[in-house]
């Protein structure tokens, strides 16, 4: 755990442990602002303990310099991003939406037989993704962790203000209940995940996503959580064409106009040179628009 | 609760508490054999202690000789049926499946405003149940409790077999975890349940449905359970002149094929004079289908 | 031509021919009252010319006596009754609509492999009727005689009052010129054509379709044509069990609750237990319903 | 008809009717090698009479220099090129496919009230593309001159091969019964049309096109025709962010993954960032897909 000198990353590692850390724009630290926009009150009291301990800091046990590492493997393609993951954290899981991002568990597959998915389910899913989470589990022959929300959670927000809340009040507070927290039960229990985020989603929020970065929203004092997003700097048209060339399976709804795929009722069709934004939480003001998964991004 | 001399319905009354009690074949004193068909074994053990305590007797304690009750609302409209439940249960709910058994809901709010309504929420139904759910909550003004099935059973069952089990095994074991969990969770908590069920949905296993009944699948040795069957001697034709005579709201599957509609994987259109029951889990063997929440109906 | 004496049909024959010929209930020769309700004066001065030239009676020239033959034959099966009309006339067609009138056709096929088929293209039918046209035609091995609208009559109306000018104008004026005049083009070149009606389709109109009349709407003072109805007298039921009994294609539209299918804008599914009649013009008066090509029907 | 020296267009006028007239690759005389690919022999003979004689040449006649246009309009904004052309000739048409092309009719709309649109309707179109047409015509209050097929040779051509022959012979042949010569029918009776034709629609036939030319394919010798593309260099991002910004009606088909949209049976969807042209007879050679309206671009 000691970063030994002459290490190569020890200078960059010094910058990550000294007075400052944490405060320039390219610093990874987490400053644990929680994810106000869940509207839950889960973390209450969090913005107080903005103090991460290093004993629980995953990169420094580590001895690595993710600010290094990012800007080694901004310049790499995401294949090696994903086998630097892969290689580096035995507990970690890619996380599956049941769209594009099906083009990291093809990637996975070549890299290895020993990786793990999991995939969030809503309970409002499309049938079209379910049937998808199920193809790509087959084709793969991969076990898919499905995490599913908690029945009083949801019995209770449903029977307050009905299935369809989200249309008058914002869709953060159903993203909590059905996203956020069983995601937040699922990273608690991992070092490291993998997205399938890219900059080009959403030019208001992932514009500045880097390739590796400490979870500014899911680490927790006592657990730090590192992301990889190996397709962020991917544009959808690369995407695609890897899905096309390489015949990867892929949601049925992309052959009827949709783009990017949430839950049903919150996910619609995109027309000709629409931005696959538009496609999400349409009724909400258009530029700030997380599900929670990423809540960091909206903060930066 | 003595049954008075004299009172007409002391002769049935005794026959209903006399040593041969509940092996005629008229008899409703239930045998709580139990649900086996749900492999969960949720109720081991229940078998053996298959005497029901007089004192947890919903039916005696409120003095109501349901054989005779029986013969007597067989005879009369699904309304006067549901007039009475009402009316002698104050711990009771209907339970709507978000189809066409919303004529109970129609029907109730015409009676009192004082009812209580819950559904199923399997994580599984149609984009339109959903919609129609939410329609009729607000159109007639109604709290909707909504049962969720359990996070950690959903996800056990999905991790391990994955989102579409029930085509190789059988839908009882997926059903077990996404309804008939959830609905013993409510059930438990009521005295009575009134659903939407009738003789002419399943030749094989609603024949013989009884406009009130001790519900067999249901009770436990402490707790009795009745079971409203309003409709059971209306023909899905009545139904449907009542919805389209009454403008009572209908989900829209109705307007695509779909007669019976249940989870969305497992219901499916059916062609013109199909029988409505070969709509649901038509993989399996056609006799008998029931789901878990009259399973009591298999067994008769 | 002169019905010999002591044929079994010359007592009929010469009910058919006396002086009080076409008065009674019971009489099918022809009125020739044209088809008023097309409003496209293609018939007229027909009423005038009411006196059908015997030289000219199909009937009359084949010694048929179809009074006698619909007596005998409203007893028999569909298939006896095809099977005799297929027998009796080499210059006749099936009618096609691409709906469940598809069991004609199963049925012709085992009677004899030569038998023609023709159906009406508006050029506005469902892609799954198109669909189904072509499969039937390659299932069967048949030609599929296709009679299409003429260019300058379409032209002509949709120019002046857009392509859906049935919605107010009623559909008798697109029938006119996308059906029934194709069809009389068709029909002017056979003796005897044979059509899918059956009495419970339209309880108003075809209340009293026999399974064999002249054609009061298509014959003209010069040609009369017989029509043969063999599923007069089936209910959609059993024209329905035999399409699943003996798995004949059927059109896909009847799994997403079309029942009676004919033009894309003007068809639509109807709910369980709505008669399909309702699934056909429904903004108009319901209780004649005939699109010209059975105008004879609403005369009676 | 003799352009005045000093005429500030002769010099190039000089250079339109020399002798080496047409033989360069920027020349817009026509060269009339006719439809080669409709396969149908319409214009049999055609190439023998490739002269077209000069009192029949429309720009002559008009003492327009096209290749001086040309050069000075592709510079200019679609409305300025349609400006042009609605201005110079009265004999003029707007083609409207029913798909974004309806930009076209939004600017003329707000140049004039005097202009003409005309549709093709094969017969084979989706109920969607109706539906924009009628909506068009009734949002902008114009009147569709509709084209439809001859019913003969429809007729001809679905009774020998049925109603899907494209899949096996290519999509010319019917192409050019249900839209090349009710294309020609029309244009016969016109000297100029306008078409929403782009050069990023199909990157192999259309990359050259130019916003006014002479119609190569259907001039005759006896008339010449002259052509306006105005949306020649607007993309399809350009074309839909006119239709989003001004509030253009649009072909719902588009809200369903469809971008380029023709006949139902020979139109797909297509998934995001596939290239519109994939989505139309998708089942033949990728590299040169023209439908006949426009086959002179094949040729160039």
């Amino acid at each position: 755990m000691n970063p030994g000198a002459g290490d190569e990353h020890s200078e960059l590692f010094s910058r990550f442990t000294d007075e400052s850390g944490g405060s320039g724009p390219n610093c990874l630290i987490v400053k644990f602002i929680g994810e106000r926009e869940t509207a839950i009150g889960y973390n209450k009291g969090l913005e107080e303990k903005n103090t991460l301990r290093p004993e629980n800091m995953v990169a420094i046990q580590r001895n690595l310099n993710l600010a290094a590492l990012e800007a080694e493997y901004s310049q790499k393609t995401p294949r090696e991003i994903l086998k630097f993951a892969l290689e580096n954290f035995d507990n970690i899981s890619i996380s599956f939406s049941g769209a594009e991002d099906v083009v990291l568990i093809d990637m996975a597959s070549k890299i290895t037989k020993n990786f793990r998915v999991f995939t969030l389910d809503t309970g409002r899913l499309h049938s079209e993704t379910y049937q998808f989470l199920d193809r790509v589990r087959k084709h793969y022959g991969i076990k898919l962790e499905v995490m599913f929300p908690d029945a009083a959670e949801v019995q209770a927000l449903v029977e307050e203000k009905g299935l369809f809340s989200f249309y008058q009040d914002g869709h953060k507070e159903c993203c909590g209940v059905r996203k956020v927290k069983p995601l937040r039960r699922k990273l608690n229990t991992l070092d490291a995940w993998i997205t399938g985020q890219r900059k080009d989603q959403s030019p208001s929020t992932r514009n500045g996503i880097p390739v590796i970065e400490v979870d500014s929203a899911f680490s927790t004092p006592d657990h730090e959580l590192i992301k990889f997003n190996p397709l962020a700097n991917w544009s959808s048209a690369e995407v695609w064409e890897y899905i096309r060339a390489l015949e990867v399976p892929y949601n049925k709804l992309h052959e009827r106009g949709f783009v990017s795929i949430g839950c049903e009722p919150c996910t619609r069709p995109v027309l000709p040179n629409q931005h696959e934004r538009e496609g999400r939480w349409w009724w909400e003001e258009a530029t700030v628009k997380e599900c929670g998964l990423h809540a960091g991004n909206a903060q930066k």
